[in-house]
């Protein structure tokens, strides 16, 4: 007879890791407990006050919208990306249902199913999701906390290649590692994806959250028109990750042309929610330098605690706002529950996220967490301070 | 050295065909030629007023929602539900970007790569494109203008079962047919699915659009729980097709947990849109039937001033605001295209859906158009007469 069964993706598709902590911070609130939150990438920088404005200006009916995104907020964006030094046209923007879904078409659109991506780790843990909805396989090469999770070599990547390699899929600036990739190791991996005939998928959606430093973005390389495709959103740019609209840059016409062909089967992204995003580009600069400015203190403050811990391992990130921080632990998956089940300082504690998540090889990344430093600077302080008592404590338990 | 190359999947990865026709349409009316559009299921009904106000209540920082949906709003939902019916609870539901990723979530988790589903044809286009995404396989019956596009006999269905089989995809009120199946072959599709431990993924987004009858909800047979997955929208609902709203309902705990795994992949359907869906459950009952009592006009406008034109066969629609109409013609996409690039009345001209588009079985439905009845009597009225003049010069060019 048989029975009722689910799709073989549920074996592959994980769930999300940081999730699984989840309970543990709920039953600490029940508690009356406050919890820190270390682990998220929900800022809690206000959205573009232009943004908000344009929410407040509805037409009468809320009409589908072009598949390929609103003409006029596309023409925008092409201002937006001129002062930021990417030289494109409105032809060559597809904007999309956030960041999630420009990379899930972007796979579906580049690569034919079963073929490989490489990407190096830690890299974001939804790229894992993306690729089981493509149906294509994600290849990792691991990156080493000691140079800051700088690119691998290009003999790393060559020595990935296989006849169904067919993208890299890159994030610059990081999460969760904060790398910025200079423009002499991206040159190099350009050169290494022309030479190959892969695309470079860049996923470049903290561009604006850069310290000491500026992102270069994959756009940027000449002779490499054809391979590069550019992830973006207007998410942490505007502070409003709850709208949902992310954009394809690419000039790779064919590939566009397909994306179309995805984009038309799911209609439209959100309408109001382009016309607040169309609005959001007229966000006066001073908004972004406070926010940087913020952002700058705040890395500050959580490199200088956490560097002062005995035995933890913390590069300096040069941009997003995370940073994947080494523990003198041996399961910083079991130190972050116990953290939350089990260590209260002044009724407080702290929750973060294991790094082990953000690794596709198993068994890496055991001894580390990725911080968010998404809180103020004094709350900041509280609960790097947590972690070092924890730490204390949880080696002599 | 081989060369970048796209997907294999844009080989069976279909353009819509409806946009085909666009360029004629665009070219008629930069020559100053007013186009009626029976070709698109964009309505001109104002918004729900409900829901436009909550547009203007927005938090000063957009934050990313749970994967899920936002509580209050899938609460709100059951109470939605009580109204129509069906009874559910929140952890039934969950909020999707649109009924577009609805139905793509559901195949991903439902079906395994290279699984089928068989789906009564015509059918709304875009499952094709859902299909592609989730790779699987599209199996069509064909239905029967004749007897209105009701559902196919279970011998039908019977027939198309293989060892990959794993679900039915229906449309219930249907687009493009009009057709509201009965309670009793529903009971029938029902009891055979259960047989064969088969999904039934119900797409029920025009519910409220009947006429002379009720819809029945794929959630409303028993001893079937585990096996209905019913899609939804508060597109047509509430005339918001831009805010890309929609949901799964199911009582199968297995198949959400796997659902939600996609959905965490994704982040968040729309936090503000959510909003305004949630505002928009409170519309009256006024809304609606004023609502009806238009589109009831519009069908019977339609339906009489089609079934007056010789030749021409008109099954009258029972639900949603679209008809599968048979004209005197051997290549309906020829005539579609003719009307837009050489047809003239009073310097107007109408525009209509082939509806071989529709077909999945090649060859099929090219003497069909679909008719979407979104304007207002009097513009139907001048459409069809274009239609009727049309259809007499175009056989006599």
């Amino acid at each position: 007879m048989g029975k009722l069964t689910l799709s073989s993706r549920n074996e592959i598709m994980q769930s999300s890791p940081i999730r699984k902590l989840a309970p543990y911070a709920v039953k600490a609130k029940n508690e009356g407990v406050h919890v820190y939150h270390l682990n998220i990438g929900q800022p809690d920088i206000k959205t573009s006050p232009d943004m908000i404005e344009a929410y407040h200006n509805i037409p009468p009916v809320i009409e589908y919208g072009p598949s390929e995104g609103i003409l006029s907020y596309r023409k925008k964006l092409v201002q937006y990306y001129k002062k930021v030094n990417i030289d494109v046209d409105e032809s060559n923007i597809f904007i999309t249902t956030g960041g999630s879904e420009a990379i899930i078409f972007t796979l579906l659109s580049a690569l034919s199913p079963g073929e490989e991506v490489i990407i190096p780790e830690p890299f974001y843990t939804n790229y894992n999701g993306f690729a089981v909805m493509a149906g294509v396989k994600v290849v990792p090469i691991t990156t080493n906390i000691d140079n800051g999770f700088d690119l691998p070599s290009i003999s790393e990547f060559e020595s990935r290649l296989t006849t169904k390699t067919k993208a890299i899929v890159i994030c610059n600036p990081g999460n969760p590692t904060g790398a910025v990739f200079s423009r002499e190791r991206l040159q190099e991996l350009v050169d290494f994806a022309r030479k190959h005939n892969l695309y470079i998928i860049s996923d470049e959606v903290y561009r604006e959250f850069t310290y000491d430093c500026r992102a270069t973005s994959i756009l940027q390389f000449e002779d490499f028109e054809e391979n590069a495709v550019m992830i973006d959103s207007t998410s942490k740019r505007y502070s409003a990750c709850g709208s949902r609209i992310g954009n394809i840059v690419t000039r790779n016409k064919e590939l566009l042309a397909l994306i179309l062909k995805f984009g038309q089967a799911r209609l439209c992204p959100p309408s109001v929610d382009q016309q607040a995003a169309e609005a959001a580009v007229d966000t006066p600069d001073s908004y972004f330098s406070e926010v940087i400015t913020e952002y700058t203190k705040r890395r500050n403050t959580a490199y200088r605690e956490l560097s002062a811990i005995p035995g933890v391992t913390v590069p300096m990130p040069k941009g997003a706002f995370y940073m994947v921080v080494g523990l003198p632990v041996d399961d910083a998956d079991d130190f972050a529950r116990w953290l939350l089940s089990d260590f209260r300082h002044n009724n407080e504690t702290a929750m973060v996220a294991p790094a082990s998540g953000f690794y596709a090889t198993p068994g890496l990344g055991k001894n580390q967490i990725r911080i968010a430093y998404v809180l103020k600077e004094e709350d900041i302080v509280k609960a790097v301070n947590i972690i070092r008592l924890g730490l204390e404590e949880y080696k002599n338990r």
